[in-house]
């Protein structure tokens, strides 16, 4: 009963794709797997614009754990994570304390809310599959109450979505799709409908391509998006926004406000007593922190720098897996011996989805993509995120293969 | 331009079979019929609880208005009737006047609420397309905000129905089968809600068969139904209502609550100078108001006493439609001469739904039906009523034929 305790907290990308590798190189006998999440679910977080705007339902976001992990090897216990206490090598969970011999934080992002004034209150942010539905509904349930009303409300159809990043954007290119579909469902005219995005930089996807910026811009502006460029949000109320732009200060009225422009990682790590930068962990180049060899930090917690533009990585699906995939490699290397690895980034591209249809992007050292063949990309590269983590089977059943619809 | 002018109020049950009789009856040149309706759909209206729990699509129980009428005889006017001014010949409208030689008054119901305090403002009612779709969405917001909140509300997951009678009764039946299915939907079990049927009397459907009755609670209760019998609702809060029974008050919290207790005849009859008996005109057996001759009234504004009973007839889809018959040949005989006919009512059976697949009522004279049959019985019924108002084309495109579901 020697074996090491290894601790996973989180069954996100990071997490689970830990777990995933970690149970075919090691055997029952070699450790001790414990994995720890929420949820009974891991969900594709990539996806969850997509469940918020009500255009792909969220049973197809998300996948049991229990579908996922071998329960030989792994043991899975649904809880909340409430601190991490590196030094006592022990996590507290609502329910219980659990011991570690090796521990695997990847416990994700929160929104970054900036200190803007009735944000945290008032604001929606796309989070989890709970946050998800209940924007779907709350947007829905704004084009119910229209029609009721004797004085019909204009801020009920008006939709701020705060933020011109990844997030945002795909949001956007989302909503713009549903919009129509809902002014159908409850006999509204589409006119009548107002979707602004906020952005406090002067362009939309900053450091994105130009090109790639103005297909996109284009593409959401055809359908309707209004751009507030250079906006900084000032408050949020639950009727409506204060902007301020050019130095001028705008109400907006607004029943519905996404936040989607900034994330910050889960304010445990802060916390912890880990050393980190900002609540980032800033891992070794092995995805250990600095400060405990015993902790690896892998996904939205750990920071990472991109020595060739002196900046972090940014947060993404794609670099927490690959981060999980050197972290259970240099688990398994501490438990049965062997060489640890360093960590690498491997850029695949990145594409923007702005709808079922369209997406513009790049992949593979640069090129360009637009349109169709950006959004078949897209596609697979949403099937590649599932087949990591749940193999071809997983694939088979979440995988998007709407490609001509 | 001699044709005299019939305007016909309302496109629910009543005013439809009315108009769709008529075009049939009276040539291009017999008359100027104009039909006015707020919307531009009838609705079937012993449908609207089915789209208010989810259960059915309410494109299902409404049809355009255009594809009843034949344009070359009826003119459509797409108008709210603001008064009735019966001395003057003239309707007023939101946008226009219309002057009449003949008038049908088919405006409906709207709910009574007994000076009940909070319930207007608090409690929903199954009137219209609008509300039955906000009801709808209403009701799932409140599973989508369940999990989102940090101290989860059990008012959120508690429905409380107000009336034992049959709308309250059919609603119910639709609820009792709509909510597991939002239980899956927002992982939340099925035994944290309750739903709630608060009735005044001692006995849901009062005047039917006790056999029947007891059918109906064995079904409803075994789908998790709690019945509050000879409680009085005194208040409807946002947030809960109270109750008092056997002379003791109790608070329910509950985010929802639906009214569907009572239905009195549309305010504008009351209030146009027609002589009312508590605001349905008592119409004599033509079915002309006895104030004025050159008004009909049809449906739920029109009070007809059942002489075997001693009570009047209840307002009712078949009632209704059969009373639109004897109006659309009356007028045709005033209008090119022939016989007026007095009206009688036909007692076709009555069947109370109990969700999907289940029913009571009873038919032909009292015979009892229970379950399937009397679910089938149900469907042929609404099915007879398509009928009734658009031939054999708009039962096929509406219709129920989920017999075997």
């Amino acid at each position: 009963m020697n074996q090491p305790k290894i601790v996973i907290l989180g069954a996100g990308y990071g997490g689970l794709t830990t777990v995933s590798k970690l149970q075919k190189e090691l055997g029952v006998n070699d450790a001790h797997i414990t994995l720890v999440n929420k949820h009974d679910y891991h969900y594709e977080s990539t996806w969850l614009h997509e469940n918020a705007a009500g255009t792909l339902h969220h049973d197809r976001s998300r996948v049991k754990i229990s579908d996922i992990i071998n329960s030989a090897k792994v043991n899975f216990v649904q809880d909340t994570v409430t601190a991490i206490k590196p030094d006592e090598k022990k996590v507290e969970l609502e329910d219980s304390v659990l011991e570690y011999d090796y521990l695997v934080v990847a416990l994700g992002f929160e929104a970054a809310t900036f200190g803007i004034p009735g944000l945290l209150e008032n604001a929606f942010t796309i989070g989890s599959i709970n946050k998800a539905r209940l924007i779907r509904q709350h947007i829905e349930y704004q084009f119910a109450q229209y029609n009721n009303e004797p004085e019909p409300k204009a801020e009920r159809l008006n939709f701020v979505v705060g933020g011109g990043g990844f997030t945002g954007i795909e949001f956007l290119g989302e909503l713009a799709n549903r919009v129509p579909e809902l002014c159908e469902e409850y006999d509204i005219d589409r006119s009548k409908v107002r979707i602004i995005n906020v952005e406090a930089m002067d362009t939309i996807m900053p450091g994105f391509d130009p090109e790639l910026i103005e297909y996109a811009m284009n593409s959401l502006e055809a359908r309707g998006i209004e751009f507030k460029l250079g906006a900084f949000l000032k408050e949020v109320r639950e009727d409506g926004i204060t902007i301020e732009q050019n130095g001028e200060k705008e109400d907006i009225p607004a029943m519905t406000t996404v936040w989607a422009a900034g994330v910050r990682a889960n304010h445990l790590v802060e916390e912890s007593g880990l050393e980190h930068n900002r609540g980032k962990v800033e891992v070794k180049s092995d995805l250990r922190a600095p400060s405990h060899e015993d902790v690896f930090v892998v996904g939205d917690c750990a920071l990472i720098w991109n020595k060739e533009i002196d900046r972090p990585y940014p947060p993404t699906a794609q670099i927490a897996m690959q981060e999980a995939e050197v972290c259970a490699h240099n688990l398994t290397a501490l438990v049965k011996g062997g060489e640890l690895k360093d960590f690498a980034f491997i850029n695949r591209g990145t594409v923007c989805s702005l709808g079922e249809n369209d997406a513009m992007g790049s992949i593979f050292g640069g090129k360009k993509l637009f349109g169709w063949s950006a959004s078949f990309m897209k596609k697979v590269i949403d099937n590649r995120a599932l087949y990591k983590i749940g193999g071809l089977g997983l694939v088979l059943k979440k995988g998007k293969f709407n490609v001509f619809s």
